[in-house]
């Protein structure tokens, strides 16, 4: 209980992309009162905060929480560097839109925010699936972060352990897709697109976009996204 | 290599304290090319980044980052929160000027750079022996972050391994200053206090202030603090 309230809270990592709506709304259904965290950490896009915005608005939260983090200057990825070009092909290995450390900088804040409000819960909508091969998206890694948090924190070695919740890490996209539908999720708001132009429309040729756009198709559910003409 | 030098590279976290100058100290005379990186997170005392610029411009390094982080909006310790008065008696457990996962949060961001920039070595002056009851400056914590940012990272994925060094962990207060004063640390630039004036005057009562005052006592080298009148 935290804050006054009788039911068990949590912090949900709130991107504005499809995973991680759903993933708030899981939390939701699971009774958990959520705190939603969303980091401006300098990517290309505002209408990713936007979308995060209008997410958590529709489903509703306690409080929702946009971070600054100018990780624009450390440069280097496609995702936070705009003299770095975002493929609209596929690739192989860890690609360039990959952010350097970006989940263990997301976590230790959410971690960080967590311990301020005695909060014991973290969701993160990381996925294991229909990824596009992030390190920091594998449950090795969330594993290994919570045996960390355990370890770094007043509430970790005071005996109330951090559990980090990845309720899409072994779900396909199609799956992920049909159970947000089935939780009221409304995937229009969300943006995926690792490119999308100032309205929020996708490209439809990044490897999100790809990801997304089969995993409608895989689940038989209208596409709601906005592609560019 | 890094950027074109004949060394190796290795980012080093430094507050402006005596620890962090000892420990960016060893690093040089490790024959590491040097990246400071401070991180300015809405501590009370301007006067701590203050005297980060002064130590980093006396030791030497090839590039100094201040990064911002407003941890003042998660609030909760004396070191970030007005509303939290600084302890000048001792304590006992973890103390109110804990900040929450404040090294977790603050090794992430020198990862995310370390790896921006191709480097595998860190330092951080985190010490285990005259220290304020802190969870993460305890080795253990040191090792499964290490552990953890092999797993979450391109790089540590792709076999080029991030070491977490910390030639502190071991040492006594009273070691680590005779050990900076035999490198030529001026340790009139660092500020311990948790609570120092807006001239960097330490108050001489809070924790560290009076593990600063022991250490240079038992080293029977003169202590350079001003302390406040």
């Amino acid at each position: 209980m935290t804050l006054g309230s009788n039911k068990k809270s949590a912090v949900v990592l709130v991107s504005g992309g499809l995973d991680s709506a759903t993933c708030l709304a899981i939390a939701k259904s699971e009774g958990f009162d959520c705190f939603a965290l969303s980091i401006d950490y300098g990517q290309r896009h505002q209408v990713e905060l936007n979308a995060a915005a209008n997410v958590v608005k529709s489903i509703g939260v306690r409080q929702h929480k946009i971070f600054h983090l100018d990780l624009g200057g450390f440069s280097g990825s496609a995702l936070t560097d705009a003299s770095v070009a975002v493929p609209r092909q596929p690739t192989t290995g860890i690609p360039v839109t990959y952010v350097p450390a970006r989940n263990t900088i997301f976590l230790s804040l959410a971690l960080g925010w967590a311990e301020v409000m005695n909060i014991q819960d973290i969701f993160i909508g990381v996925n294991a699936v229909d990824y596009s091969g992030y390190p920091d998206c594998r449950p090795e890694f969330i594993a290994a972060f919570e045996k960390m948090a355990q370890l770094g924190t007043k509430q970790g070695v005071e005996g109330r352990p951090f559990k980090f919740n990845t309720p899409l890490i072994d779900l396909t996209k199609a799956e992920i897709i049909k159970k947000g539908t089935s939780l009221g999720v409304d995937y229009a708001l969300t943006v995926s697109c690792y490119d999308p132009d100032k309205n929020g429309s996708a490209c439809g040729e990044c490897d999100s976009c790809r990801l997304r756009a089969a995993g409608f198709a895989e689940a038989k559910i209208a596409d709601p996204t906005l592609y560019q003409q």
